[in-house]
């Protein structure tokens, strides 16, 4: 199988921008992400970029890769394509900050093809905040809805649903975090979901950058770190449960370790805590609903 | 549906052993459990049982449960039972030491009948050591594999195989302890498994206690707390990603907060940790492979 041109484009696009983002926070960070490369059995292969214990970014991942080869055959069934051989090239990002007045930012982009020639994209971005900063999450939605209001008009309110519904965790009709935008199985022939995946992948560092330089010194005390930490087990909690790519990674052989990057470096898990009506952390659960952040009050 | 005499005593069996087995942790550790009792909206409840931040443990629940009614639709298609009445009844133990020289131990034993006439009886006992204290482990296995043959002669190697494939965590090929005993779907209607149940339930504290009272003086390292830390979040891997009680009771209603009392205090998640080659941590990575512990030397 010879991988498409759009596919070699997509690979270029990944790099730069792997190259772009870990720049970016390894410099406002005062740490550099170190690399891993891996090589898959298969064919192809990745590059993680990490970086630990930072000043500002506790741990956080930046992943790309590009496996192609054999489908294997549980992975052929549960897409519902024919086996064969295939292409997925993609990039993976989870960074989660030391400061709960920080959010956690997760973002992926990804792009498939099989030689019976099924080809389509997947991505989003979404944020799980830990501190009742409302300004930040209508900045941030204020972004994604740019993303894709530039490239398909009227195209923002769906892929922002489909960010809710996939980010909840179902057995306690809550999300992780206030959601963004998700979008999977695009058709891969229809130039505007390449372009929708481009500026969703440019859009990262205009939504994240910004609450992070205005965040970074914010101060903060030990129930709201302990907030975050009992957060983050709900992150886990969503990840090892229902997210489809940790499970099926993990299932069908992925790697390992770049597969589970995304989890927090520190994680509470108490019995049934329980917070004051009216409290912050109060108001910071309610947030973990679907809300019209674009219009709110 | 009138549950059986049967349904009754175990009731009343694991009543009792909860309050043995709090009564003497709490004890040892000089704090008591709390209690949380709770209803199920279907039919019958529960009581948990946790202590959080005690002097020797860290965090520990042990509940016990007793829930029938109406047999959930995906429950039976699961179980392969006809829908109908059933009831439900059981004893979950999970404790967490903060000292990485004190293993964490698992123990469940539960009933199940149904009004189409099935009843079963499953359970088992597994440890999760975070340092090589071999003579530990042959102990541990040793009263095992008594609770299995002063009941059932010759059962012990059976369950013992059960329990070192089900509590393996499969994308690693790595189990989450070392084992322990395990058995599931025992016909309910042979006394020698009844019986089986009590003596798994009523060595708990024979396997357990010992190994509390030798190792609760020891001291420890910041590496061995840490290296106990990033060992707590295989176990998190394994419970949320394969444990069947775990996601099947999440997915099917069950109390989140009893299910997920299992789930550490604190956990660590680095990317690829590395341990040197002929360290403590080494050796110990190795044992978390099924071994003959019996006749270990």
């Amino acid at each position: 199988m010879i991988l498409s041109e759009q596919y070699k484009t997509m690979k270029d696009f990944i790099s730069s921008l792997q190259d772009e983002i870990t720049g970016t926070l390894g410099e406002i960070d005062g740490k550099s992400f170190s690399e891993d490369s891996w090589e898959r059995p298969g064919g192809g292969g990745g590059r993680t970029r990490v970086i630990e214990n930072g000043s500002i970014f506790e741990k956080g991942g930046v992943n790309i890769s590009d496996v192609h080869g054999e489908l294997p055959p549980e992975a052929a069934a549960q897409l519902n394509v024919k086996p064969g051989k295939f292409g997925a090239t993609g990039i993976s990002i989870v960074i989660h900050p030391h400061s709960p007045k920080i959010p956690t930012i997760h973002m992926n982009v990804r792009y498939f093809e099989t030689e019976s020639g099924k080809a389509w994209f997947g991505g989003g971005i979404d944020l799980t905040p830990y501190f009742p900063y409302e300004e930040d999450f209508v900045f941030f939605h204020k972004v994604m809805s740019d993303a894709c209001e530039s490239v398909i008009t009227g195209s923002y309110p769906a892929y922002k649903t489909q960010c809710d519904e996939y980010f909840t965790i179902k057995h306690r009709n809550e999300m992780r975090g206030i959601g963004g935008i998700f979008f999977d199985y695009l058709d891969g022939k229809n130039p505007d979901h390449f372009a929708l995946v481009k500026s969703t992948g440019n859009s990262f560092l205009k939504a994240y950058l910004p609450i992070v330089k205005k965040r970074k010194a914010a101060l903060f005390t030990d129930d709201e770190k302990n907030f975050q930490l009992h957060r983050r087990g709900r992150y886990v909690e969503f990840n090892l449960v229902y997210d489809r790519g940790t499970v099926f990674g993990l299932k069908t052989g992925g790697r390992i370790e770049s597969i589970l990057m995304s989890l927090p470096p520190v994680v509470h898990y108490n019995y049934d805590p329980t917070f004051e009506n009216g409290s912050q952390f109060d108001i910071m659960n309610q947030y973990y609903q679907p809300k019209d952040w674009l219009n709110y009050e």
